[in-house]
């Protein structure tokens, strides 16, 4: 199994970035990961830490309509360059974490979604530049206010609730190009969403040189890749899991805000 | 005159809040003055220190469309709720420093804004709750790739260019409601922009409580509460000063990237 990078906090709430080793106990680092953190000989024991969402991102930069069939389920075209939008990071919560259901929307849905984590500062750089500043992948849930996302136009509102990133639960270093994404609601063993992330329109490594030539990309950040056809509803109570091959299961319950 | 909060950097590349001085002095603090920051007996002379951005904001939450006039002239109505989008903190350049004129676009204009520096973490604010949040205040230009922000719809990548958000050159902790907002170009004493702050559809108050309703906003975040009439094009060379009054200006020239 590839080595899993966890971010977790411990009974007196300090925060740590480390290994999850097999037994489920964490090797802790002395720094992230990719600002060149080493190994400690500190372990935290299982049941003696929270996993917190696997990054402190400054900031999530996400991409509409970047698979084909998702663009036709929302009646849209796929766009000739990525259509960019960020989320505040105060939108990011861990796997278990409760998503809370805003009073402002009646409809809000699920989007699971592969998340690149930058490694070093990015700026105007070509494709291959680009591949070498994605330093792992993890999974995220772009969760979304249907109804306000078409009524506000501009899409910060409906993606910017806090609650509204589900990330984790770690990241990997590596990821097979034809891994597949689902998503299931409930225990429902059928998905509502699967995919291969071969099928993006635009590549990660498309995506972070594209994003790259507009604004830094800092070690930490979060760039979120687009969902595939199926998003749909949750409702009160609702549990959703998005699981990518490779990399594992990010899982989280809706509740009221 | 009012005191006026700086963040300087020192020679040996040091970051510091401090108060500056009429000598024009900074006497430091030893902590972001929202923080319970308390001076120092430390002083930065003259000409040994250069003036940042006031504030390192996890976050830039801005506001479409908050002066009725400048609606009319983008053809738009008036939102009945305030039109929220972000702008990533790599944005931000301090007073003088250079904005970078992307080869994306042919459009890139200035937009002279009141910006509210928010002091104390803030959710789900009243109107009453939310005045107590807003710590202080600065100017802001919000620079947009016109062009580009109707292309895609989404105004992230038009309005998130690196820097696309002149603030400072520092905050202030009190704001006359009537004071005016001027933006003048080059050496022309006309101004483009001149509107008094309190022509605002959505008041600072009301904003930060319906911003604090989505998204927590956290202390150093800062909140643009929209441009007046008068926003146009900005061109390689041009010098571009937003002045506000008991505030102070906001200078900056245009280069390429």
């Amino acid at each position: 199994m590839a080595q899993r990078y966890v971010r977790v906090q411990n009974q007196e709430g300090q925060i740590y970035y480390g290994l999850l080793q097999l037994s489920l106990e964490v090797q802790l680092l002395d720094a992230p990961p990719w600002l060149q953190g080493q190994t400690t000989d500190l372990t935290l024991f299982t049941d003696s830490y929270q996993i917190l969402a696997p990054c402190a991102p400054s900031k999530i930069v996400a991409v509409g309509k970047n698979y084909a069939d998702h663009a036709a389920e929302m009646k849209s075209d796929v766009p000739t360059e990525p259509l960019i939008f960020i989320k505040p990071a105060t939108t990011i919560i861990a796997s278990e974490a409760e998503i809370l259901y805003p009073a402002q929307s009646q409809r809000v849905d699920y989007e699971g979604e592969l998340a690149l984590v930058i490694g070093d500062r990015a700026s105007n750089c070509t494709l291959e530049e680009a591949q070498t500043k994605i330093w792992g992948y993890t999974i995220a849930n772009d969760v979304t206010a249907r109804d306000l996302q078409s009524k506000d136009g501009q899409w910060t509102r409906a993606k910017g609730f806090d609650t509204f990133c589900p990330l984790g639960p770690w990241i990997v270093r590596e990821l097979n190009p034809g891994a597949r994404l689902q998503t299931f609601l409930n225990d429902d063993p059928k998905p509502v969403q699967s995919a291969c992330i071969d099928q993006m329109v635009f590549s990660p490594d498309f995506l972070v040189s594209y994003i790259s030539q507009v604004m830094t990309l800092l070690p930490g950040d979060v760039v979120l890749t687009g969902t595939p056809v199926g998003v749909g509803a949750l409702h009160l109570g609702d549990k959703v899991r998005v699981e990518i091959e490779g990399i594992g299961r990010l899982e989280n319950v809706v509740v009221a805000r």
